[in-house]
C-alpha cells in the first residue's frame, strides 16, 4: 500500500539541478559534433535519452527499495507525511536549480517565479486527479485483490495511449498502436502468476472502477504534459515549482484528514528509517525525471520507460533477493522488447 | 501420443478435388472482376485465401476431434495403421483429382503421372525427416513431460522462419520478423498453465533434442515447399501423389517394425471407431490443405494458419467441452492477433 500511494503521487515533475545545467549547456551552447545531424537536434535527442534512462533506472530502483523495505519488515511511518516530504523535496530542488539559473543568466520572462492566474490555475488539476484516484484505490480492494489490481493497473497503458491521442491530438502510426497493445499485453504476461486468473472473475463494478482509475491516471499524466508543453520556452523548474506546490497543499490536507492523530501523538517522523529516507529521495528524483520526460519527450516514452523498469526490477531481484523468473516473465519480456523495437521502427514510416 | 504421431505426418500434401477444380476454374478462365486488380492476381489471392482458411479450419477441427476422442476414452487401435491409411487416402484423392483433370484436359507434360528419377528422387526426403523426428519423440519424453513438450514445440515457429530464410532465400521484412517472434511468444503464452514453469528446468540434452526436433520439422516443411515450388507448372496432384507414395512406404515399414504382432493377432482395423475414421479423414484433408498452402502460399502462411487454428480450437472447446479460458490465453491470443496484423502490415513497406 505504501508503495502504491507514494508511487501514484510521483507523476508530477522536478529538477535534477546538475543534470539540467549540463543539458542546458548541451542544448544551447551547441557542442561540436562529428555526425551530420544538426547539433541542436542531436542535443535534443541526447537530452531526451538522458531523462528517459534516468526515469527507467529511478523507477526500477524504486521498486527494488520497496521489496527491500518489505523484507526488512513493516515500518509504521505515516504514508501521508512521506508523500508530503517527497513534494517538499521536489519543490526545494526546483528552487535550488532556479537559484543557480538566476545567478548565471539573470531573471528573465521565462525563468521568473511570479506568474499569472491564467498560467497557474491549471497546475492543481493533475494533483487533484491523483487524489481522486488514490481515494478510489481504497474502494477497489472490495472488488479485486492486490495481485489482481497489479494486473488491472496495466490498463493505464491503454488509457494513456488513447487520451494522449484524444487530448494532445498527437498521432501514433498503426505500427505504434500495435506496439502499444503489445506493451500492455507483454507487461501483463510478465506479471502472471498462478493466481492471476482470479482477475477474470472481477465483477462489473470492479471493472468499471479499474477503468475509471486507469482513465484518471492516464488523464493526469496527459494533462501534466499538456500544461508543461503549453509554454515550451518557460523554464521547467518554474513549471515544476507550481506543480509541486499544489502537491504539497493536497498532501498537507491528507495529513490532516488521515494521520493527524498519529502525527500529533507520535511525531511527524515516527517510524522513519534509512529505507524510508532513501525511498523519499528516490520518489522525489523519479518525480523530477517524470517531469523532464513530459517536457522533453512525452507520455508514451514515460510508459515505455516505466514498463522496461518493471522488467529490469524483476531481473535485478533475481540477483539481489534470489527471486525466480517464470516462463511467463520471459515471454512477457520478449513481447515488451519487440514492442519497444516496433515503436521506433513504426516511427520511420510515418 | 496418437495425436502427435498422426499430426506430424500430415505435413505433406494432397488434393481437395472439387476445390482444385473450382480454383483452377478461377485461376485460368479469368472470372470478370469489379476491382482494378488484374483478374489473374485476384484469382491467385482468392486461391491462397481459400486454402489457408481450409487449413485453419481443418487443423482446428483436428484438435477438437482429439479432445473428443480423449473424452470418449482410449481406443486401442494401432497408430501406424491409421497413419498408413491417412497416406493411402491422400494418394487416392490425388489420383481421383488427376483422373478428372485428364478427362477434361487430356494428359499433358504437366499433369502426367510418369516422371524422371531427377524429379522423383527428392520426394521421400520430407517423409524421412518426419520419421527421424517421430523416432526422437519417443526419447525426448525422458527429459521433458508432455505439457513441457507442447510448450517446446513452439520452437518450430522460429526454426521454420529461419530455415525459410536460409533455404528458400525468401526475405521477411524487419516488421515481419518481429511479428514472427511475437507469434512464437503469443502461442506459448496462450498455452501457459500452472505447470509450464517446469520447462525452464529442462536439462541441456532435453533442450538440444527439442531444438533438433524443431529444426527437423522446420526443415521438412521448408523442403516440401522447395520440392513443390521447384516446378511451378507441374500439377499439384502429381506432386502430391509422389509425396504420399513415399509416406505410404515409410508407414508400411513402421507397421512392420512396431505393430506387426498386433495387426497379425487382432487385425488391421482393430480398435477402430467412428472417431478414428473421422480423424483419419480429417488428417488426410488437412494434409492436402498443407500441400495446397505450400504450393499457392508458403510455410510462413502455414505457421500462421495452424497457430490461429490453435486459438480457434481453444475458443470452440469452451462451448463444446466447457473448458475455461485463462488470462494467459487472452494475452497470448492478443499477441498472436497483433502478430497476424503486423505480418501483413509489414509486407506493405517492403
Amino acid at each position: 500500500m505504501e508503495y502504491r500511494k507514494i508511487k501514484d503521487e510521483d507523476n508530477d515533475g522536478g529538477t535534477l539541478s546538475n543534470d539540467i545545467e549540463n543539458l542546458r549547456g548541451i542544448g544551447f551552447s551547441g557542442v561540436a559534433s562529428v555526425s551530420n545531424v544538426p547539433p541542436r537536434e542531436q542535443a535534443k535527442w541526447k537530452r531526451k535519452t538522458v531523462v528517459t534512462v534516468a526515469l527507467t533506472f529511478l523507477t526500477s530502483s524504486q521498486a527494488i527499495l520497496i521489496v527491500w523495505s518489505k523484507r526488512a519488515g513493516k515500518y509504521e511511518y505515516s504514508v501521508t507525511t512521506a508523500n508530503f516530504l517527497v513534494e517538499t523535496l521536489k519543490c526545494a530542488l526546483s528552487l535550488a536549480a532556479l537559484a543557480r539559473i538566476w545567478k548565471s543568466e539573470g531573471v528573465t520572462e521565462d525563468n521568473r517565479l511570479s506568474t499569472t492566474l491564467d498560467e497557474v490555475i491549471v497546475y492543481p488539476i493533475p494533483a487533484l486527479l491523483y487524489l481522486v484516484k488514490n481515494l478510489l484505490q481504497y474502494y477497489i480492494f472490495a472488488y479485486v485483490d492486490a495481485p489482481g489490481y497489479q494486473i488491472l493497473k496495466n490498463l493505464n497503458i491503454i488509457s494513456t495511449g488513447v487520451l494522449y491521442r484524444i487530448i494532445l491530438k498527437k498521432k501514433l502510426s498503426d505500427i505504434q498502436w500495435a506496439a502499444f497493445i503489445l506493451l500492455c499485453a507483454g507487461c501483463t504476461t510478465a506479471q502472471l502468476n498462478s493466481r492471476s486468473d482470479h482477475v477474470l472473475q472481477t465483477s462489473l463494478p470492479g471493472w468499471i472502477m479499474a477503468i475509471v482509475m486507469a482513465l484518471l491516471s492516464g488523464f493526469a499524466g496527459v494533462y501534466t504534459e499538456a500544461i508543461i508543453k503549453k509554454r515550451p520556452s518557460r523554464n521547467i523548474n518554474v513549471q515544476n515549482f507550481w506543480l509541486y506546490i499544489s502537491g504539497m497543499a493536497f498532501n498537507a490536507i491528507a495529513i490532516l484528514i488521515q494521520d493527524f492523530d498519529a502525527v500529533m501523538n507520535k511525531g511527524f517522523f515516527h517510524g522513519y528509517s534509512i529505507i524510508t529516507t532513501l525511498m523519499i529521495l528516490n520518489h522525489a528524483l523519479s518525480g523530477i525525471a517524470v517531469s523532464m520526460v513530459m517536457k522533453y519527450a512525452d507520455n508514451i516514452v514515460k510508459v515505455y520507460s516505466t514498463s522496461v523498469a518493471m522488467l529490469l526490477t524483476a531481473v535485478v531481484s533475481v540477483f539481489l533477493f534470489g527471486f525466480n523468473l517464470t516462463l511467463a516473465f520471459f515471454l512477457g519480456a520478449t513481447v515488451v522488447s519487440v514492442s519497444v523495437y516496433l515503436h521506433s521502427a513504426g516511427k520511420l514510416q510515418r
